[in-house]
């Protein structure tokens, strides 16, 4: 098969590999109709993390199932599928509360299995990870694209807005404007939250957060943009969404948080230099909650509304590739013309 | 009058100060009978924290009223009262919420208010700060010594449990064997936690501590302690309590915290070198909750707990002295001789 492979920083091919063969009785293979690019994998994209290289990338598969295990229950081939970023097994105690990062037996995209940005991943817990689209919807192609957020960015999002409390009636805040921070807008209006305040620096991306129902935009940066929240919530707010995982950003984050509130962050957390400065968090009883978002938890509820048409992340994809197109997409991500790329292998 | 001052590291003097005047119509002026010297004392005790020398100490008084401003409601002179290392004012948006260490009219013991270790204090906020003891139990001294902590250590404690979400039939671990860490084990007792795991590297404590309610005692340190809980516990608790502040404490925390667990901690952060190492806590979607307890939110409700002789943390005193012997009480609890000293003016 084809498929987008990593080879150093700046470094993505299109090139021949071979196919990921099913090789399990739960397994299943999926070909990949759809699939993005991440803000993730921008990371080591710009040298900033460690991969080995050559391997093969993506995670964030949507597609049919080819081939499944004699074992498998819930998805037959000719399905439509999806597939969170995290592979897990849908059975052991952490997949049972929710946790589905946390799995016992959880595997990853890339490597044996392949990547999400090639034309065939293997899916050894078919039954655990894959989400199935209804028939019905299953190959319109608008609703497929709103789907395939439910993969990552829309997951974490709403993660960011469960473990910040977002309730009806809240007055939250969201630090970033990436796809995830865009979504956790999304999230905070569908739980109800009665004032959004989304904080960012790229006024294309603030526009897509109003659309998504953001109340007000903060553009500025740093101790400003601190300033400027905490003048209009007369002293922070209760909840905060950190979807950036940068220390300006968490540190934007606390210093707009009230006393005695929550931020819920989801951002990996980098360029921290040793760690996070606590005195803040606990002069003022701040909670932190959060991390790598379970998205396969939240993948049946995010879905439904999708279907019902009362939630649409699509229009974090500003850009549109084919797998060949994959590397263009890395460079559109990397210099910030896209939000966030689709590609359809 | 006379009171405890600090000169220097290892320099406490017992000396002649000029006395704390009301000059307030909120105000209440306290002769101190029963006070005590805190673990937290011994930052500046130790040099590791700077104080204003010279300067008078000790927060956490107890005594009988002398003086009230004419607006002051709910104390009269000769009343039995103690008060929260923490002066609020009871009426702000945080008193109000119970967050009464964020108040915005919030003072604190020492410079022109008199330290607790002196014979007088000031409070510039007596309704909202003094917790007044009832007639009935204001001159008995078991139950004084039982009232005391709660200025402090056990409010503290509790704090500790209820961040970190302990309930009846919890497993939850303690780090630390301090008189906080002590009152965390009462406290998630009393919040009815079936197994409590204390760990700590004091016999003598952990003794209190299996007093106290503690199930399990882990004398182990670091890697060989957090193997030791985990292996009890097949992989963590998902309730612990940080009663420390220090960075091993945290990462044995960490270590001993499920995954989806929460860590509920009260420990002043110190030697932390740059910050906290986020990654466990990201990875395994630990929750970090808690900071510096509002004790005045949890005294009514204790002191209810002391007066009908279901609480009692006074075995944290393992030493009694009285003005003069505050140099001496400082000395005892920096050599480890001393759990918490008792100071009775």
């Amino acid at each position: 098969m084809r498929a987008a492979v990593y080879h150093g920083p700046e470094d993505i091919r299109v090139e021949d590999v071979e196919d990921p063969e099913l090789d399990s009785p739960r397994g299943a293979v999926v070909r990949v109709t759809h699939t993005a690019v991440c803000g993730s994998d921008l990371w080591f994209y710009r040298g900033r993390s460690d991969r080995d290289a050559p391997s093969p990338v993506g995670h964030e598969p949507m597609g049919i199932v080819e081939e499944v295990g004699e074992k498998v229950r819930s998805v037959e081939p000719g399905d439509r599928v999806f597939a969170p970023f995290v592979i897990s097994c849908g059975s052991c105690e952490y997949c049972r509360k929710g946790l589905h990062t946390s799995c016992v037996n959880g595997d990853s995209w890339g490597g044996d299995n392949g990547g999400a940005q090639g034309e065939l991943v293997r899916c050894p817990h078919a039954d655990g990870t894959l989400v199935r689209v209804p028939d019905r919807h299953a190959d319109d192609e608008d609703t497929l694209e709103a789907l395939l957020p439910l993969t990552d960015v829309m997951g974490t999002g709403h993660h960011a807005a469960v473990n910040a409390g977002v309730e009806a009636g809240s007055t939250c805040a969201v630090v970033g404007d990436g796809a995830v921070g865009l979504c956790g807008v999304l999230a905070a209006r569908r739980l109800g939250a009665e004032r959004i305040i989304a904080v960012g620096h790229h006024e294309d991306r603030l526009e897509i957060a109003e659309e998504f129902g953001a109340t007000d935009l903060v553009t500025e940066r740093g101790e400003e943009a601190i300033e400027r929240v905490n003048e209009m919530t007369k002293g922070g707010v209760n909840h905060v969404l950190e979807c950036v995982g940068a220390t300006s950003a968490m540190e934007t984050a606390t210093g707009v948080c009230r006393p005695g509130g929550t931020v819920g962050y989801v951002g990996v957390p980098h360029g921290m230099g040793d760690g996070l400065d606590l005195h803040e968090f606990f002069g003022n009883n701040i909670s932190l909650r959060g991390g790598v978002a379970p998205v396969r938890a939240y993948a049946d509820e995010l879905m439904a509304d999708v279907l019902q048409g009362t939630l649409d992340p699509s229009p974090v994809f500003t850009k549109t590739v084919d797998l060949d197109g994959v590397p263009e997409g890395y460079a559109a991500m990397d210099d910030r013309e896209a939000v966030k790329v689709l590609v359809k292998p």
